[in-house]
């Protein structure tokens, strides 16, 4: 079954390795990305990889998926916690979406406690540090082909 | 009385006619805007309309429209709920905005009943469909031909 | 098509005029009444107008609408904020309920801007003076049309 | 023992059969009535039924019954849910009061899950449909029997 | 100066002296109101005094009074809890109103510490038994009279 | 129609008749059991009684309750208020249960206002004393008998 | 019946007249003390005043009033909101204690908006400027008369 | 690198395949638990399974594999929102624990967007059915590796 | 005088000495154990030590006890923040009750700075480490030997 | 070992035996103290006493004790609830400071259930009447020994 | 143009240099002191510097200030945050006040990020160390030259 | 000491002069550019200006001025209240960087006494008008310097 995926990381994920070490890892976020790449490849699926600190440019990224990829993997940074406007975008899309964080948002700030895109992403992984990634685009990939399945 | 008026519509709007239609409708986003410069030319204004998925370039527009326009109609989609900045910009321009919904926002999620620029707007129309641009239109005019009276 | 539609007044709007003009306007009670008649006239409709202090007198009217009346514009005033009787006889009777509002009720007190009728009005105007009703009236009519086309 | 008992309907009970039917059931008022005066026969008690959409009417019965009943079963409609002038009521008339609902308000509007006429009520029964009526008069006599056999 | 105030008594004073005797004092009803002529009388001042349990009934009461009276003193039950229709008929009217109650209410249920009408009342009394009628009418006139004296 | 019927009293109510007489009355929890049991009997049901002080065996009990009965009333006492497993097993079993309190709950303790299991429960009483077991078993009778009739 | 009363006046109430002139008018701290002065040897009764910014010497001298006075009337200022400590001081003493405002609280800062001596208060008058205190002395001294005659 | 985890199922969840298949799917428990089964051994590593609806029997599994175990996989059912001894056992036995659920919670009732839980558990996943249990094995396998890697 | 006390520790404290020693000390549960057994033993009284994560059977327990101890020295671990169950047990049973705990609770996570039993127990003690039981005997044994001597 | 320390009485501890005795008993103040000279004595240390009704006195004697003082007893009375000062001055001197309260706090006024000084202090002791001070002297004395005993 | 500005120390502060240096430097009060006195000479302005422990004693200084000041700045320690009675002084008495906190007090504790008297200050500065001191001296003198030069 | 710092200014801030000048000012947002300027070249520091109302494009630009800039001084305007998204690029950058306001945000509306950058900020300047800039410039170069002296 061919499958098209898209991996969006939101705002200033593009630092990971240089921010916060202590929290994210000091892996770099090319080697995130390779990882990522390396895992689609493995899956037998092509995958795009994307990346903006602009809430309007995920939004757009999201609408232009709905044509071309049979599934999301969003890590929306800080947007995770009030971009209603994401929010919307996603469950307007009508593609599965897969929530991922690398660290357990839920042990950090309490701000960090809530998603405003929890409730219409289909599924969420986290505190896997860069295997939350990769556990993402495996559990997406099943969830494809089991909604196919049943079709 | 020459009139200039814009019509701006917010996140994941562009997407009408095919996001959740059985809370948007069916028509599609180009009839809708058809249907307003038709409702524009009948009271024989002008009209601009314009669509951003950035938070920002709504912003810009708001800022543009204090010298070129006489009024704004604005369905600023999910910023309703969070864009302070978005409110900033409605209450420096100083020429009225009306707020718009094309569905009933009170009778849907939690977050929705509250938006951040209501208390900046001069008036607003929400539930009435497609036909709430149309009557925001309507009330604009009115609104400024009646300033422009008491002037 | 033959339509009756009926218009509420909730508490202390017979003072319009002369309760606090700063916010609700000069003109009288009775000018706002015969604009509305006027403009029901113009669409070819027939208006009824009601006005009561009593929570129970205005459910009792919504009740005797519910067999006379194709649709409802209400403007519930204070009791726009705590009344669920009323609510409820709006659920109750099936018929559209138009919420208006002269003022802008969200740039007032705090309190204001809870509405419990919201949820289960089909559309709601405020902000447009005394054109609000004239508003809501047109947006009502076009609605009743338009479900009608659509049986 | 002779006893005289008062059964309150609040507002838009009077719709019953015609309102909401998925919630409130399809059989008429008329019926509901019929079924608690049968009830009452069954029990030799005597049964007198009131309803009013008017909040301030039903404070005056309950006032008029202090004398003339042993108690009351009320559902007070969507007045439960903020009129402490009920409550105060049926504090100061010193008879037993029994709150009754026909569905299980719990289990609806958040709104609906808070009685503010609870905390002076005696008992309460919901969710039994029609029969949450029948079993508070039941239950309303066996506690009136109770604590005359206590004196 | 020639002054006519209105006594308001709200849902439920009517049962003074038989309800709960231990807060509101043993005096009744009639006793109470017999006070406060006698007081009026001993100012030189008219006085009428009107109960009702209808909220509806208090507002119309209230418009009516802005016409024929100098200043209102009034206790409104638990309406002063809630009402908000009673709240804007007071600001309606523009003559001085006094909000009385019998008891301190501060120390008693927590819903009993809010009242949605004292923002809009010119000052109250509270906690004097009975006293506090005859104190705030009192403070009523030495408030008419002083407002007179600076115009 | 045969039936057999589960009557769970929760944690503490083994100590009825001995712990705080003053609410819950001076009967034994032994006495309350042979009413119950005298109460089915006369339905010509079948009725099995269990008492727990552990969530857990109250969850077990219901498990195996959705296969051997026909209803279920219950009184989770203090669990009521947070037992969120409690509610997720009368969810699950499909069966009807009866919320069950002798006191008015209502009137007591802030935290005893909440139950987490009502909006699971079909319906509920309190009150009536020990009557409400007596109340409940009724009218779980009469909806099981409807209900069957319904079919 | 001899008679001595305390008025104390909190922090800030030393500035009146030249404090914030449009909220607590124009004369000055000694012309309402003499105002004070005169209003008590007109009911035949002793009165001492005090006044001061320490939280700690306010209560010292409401501690020494226990002994010698018969009654205590407090403007406590801004203590009023959050002061605990003057709380237990009126609790402890167990002479009447008027709570007294020369503005209407209710109607300025949401925090001016609670009292936390309010509840051990025997009673409290507000909003009608410097004849608050009047009235609180009047009230008081009613209060006392009163229950020296029910022994 | 030899690997022993143990599975937790919490409350109800013996039902699965019973209960709400509309959420939780059709596939039996025992199913679920094969399939368990049969990804530990593609791993190579040795898994136990434990179901209790006992908070007590939960802890104290806990606490036995914090000596005889590498990590925990654990769906702690209603506990989840509640359960700060089931926390507390977590955080005490030190060795990694992965958050499981079968729906995407934060999409269903307000009171299961919150995991008392999660704060101490290292990683979560939820959403993706039956599957979220074999990435959370597959995940806590890595993240042991990992570890164990960096020692 | 003869006194036989209860000492009830709740879940997960026993593994004291191994679980977040920063937290909790070095010592051993045996070694807490043996020093409150010395110190019961100084006093001359009987001392039960009981542990259990079960909240069920710590309720058995205490209902045990109501009949055969004098008294209760309770640290219930996570249970104190919302066993509800447990606070009713310990209100039902009439024995004085001591919280305890080891570390100041208040100083840790915002959750454990709320305990439900604590409005029944008779008083606490927090804060001394292992002492913090050997206080709470001390004290219960003077309390219990005070109330012997007012009787 | 040498050892002093220094005993805190807050506002209106002074009136101890004559203030609300059902609360705090009817030994006098006086009678305390000697109580607690003579444990100290017992103990081999020395003790000083110190009360005011003054915050800033309060502080003040604190910032004195932090070279003369091994540690400090303190019952802040009312400022316990909201002296982020005394707070402050606790944190800063350094010695251990133990929270002591007469009465359970817990079991009173809502507002009495939160202590903004007990996050900072060592260790807190509350309910036992005159004897909580008793006890925090003596757990105090061994917290001191056990903190010398580990340099 | 002469100016005489006032620095005011609050509770605490007099123990700089000692207390928690983690937060607040190294450096003592006194040379705190001196680094003021010495920008306020570079300035050309006199300067008073007072500290208190005492709320009261810091009203009487600002109080005192109106007179003999042309501004002040203001470190109110802990009573930022709840004295209601310096912020009413401060809104009395008419000059500016600067508000000044050496510490970034919106990174620390919860309840330092809520500033009472901030709403009534001109500006405030935070977080530069000592140098938040100097810097509000110098905005202050610039805010009175320009004050003074609009006049 | 070479220092290159940038100065950020949030959305709406362009407009300066013209929007509200009541609360911002009249003077130009290029007269306070210049302003500005003229500052860091009396500090001998270079200054980069950067105006946007696009929350991405600020969080480029933070991220770009890492590597290049000293330290940073931002007007977030609106985005203050709630960009979490700035919030993380100015915690991820590791240079200091200075909150600045025009007016005191505190005295304004509810929602701008939040501030969700301020925890992440160096230091704050508000309520100076203009000047708020230019001692925010000197503080932040004071600030480096300092660290840079401590290296």
């Amino acid at each position: 079954m061919f499958m098209n995926i898209l991996v969006i990381h939101g705002p200033n994920l593009n630092l990971l390795g240089e921010r916060e070490p202590g929290i994210y890892g000091e892996e770099t976020y090319d080697k995130l990305n390779n990882d990522i790449k390396t895992a689609a490849d493995g899956l037998g699926i092509s995958c795009e990889i994307f990346q903006s600190n602009h809430e309007g440019a995920i939004i757009d990224k999201l609408h232009e998926a709905r044509k071309s990829c049979s599934g999301v993997v969003i890590n929306a940074g800080a947007y995770t916690h009030y971009s209603y406007a994401i929010r919307d975008a996603i469950a307007a899309i009508r593609i599965p979406c897969i929530e991922v964080h690398i660290s357990n948002v839920f042990a950090r700030d309490e701000f960090r406690s809530k998603s405003v895109i929890a409730p219409v992403c289909a599924a969420s992984v986290s505190g896997f540090g860069r295997d939350s990634y990769i556990l993402a685009v495996e559990g997406l990939v099943r969830m494809i082909e089991r909604r196919s399945d049943n079709k």
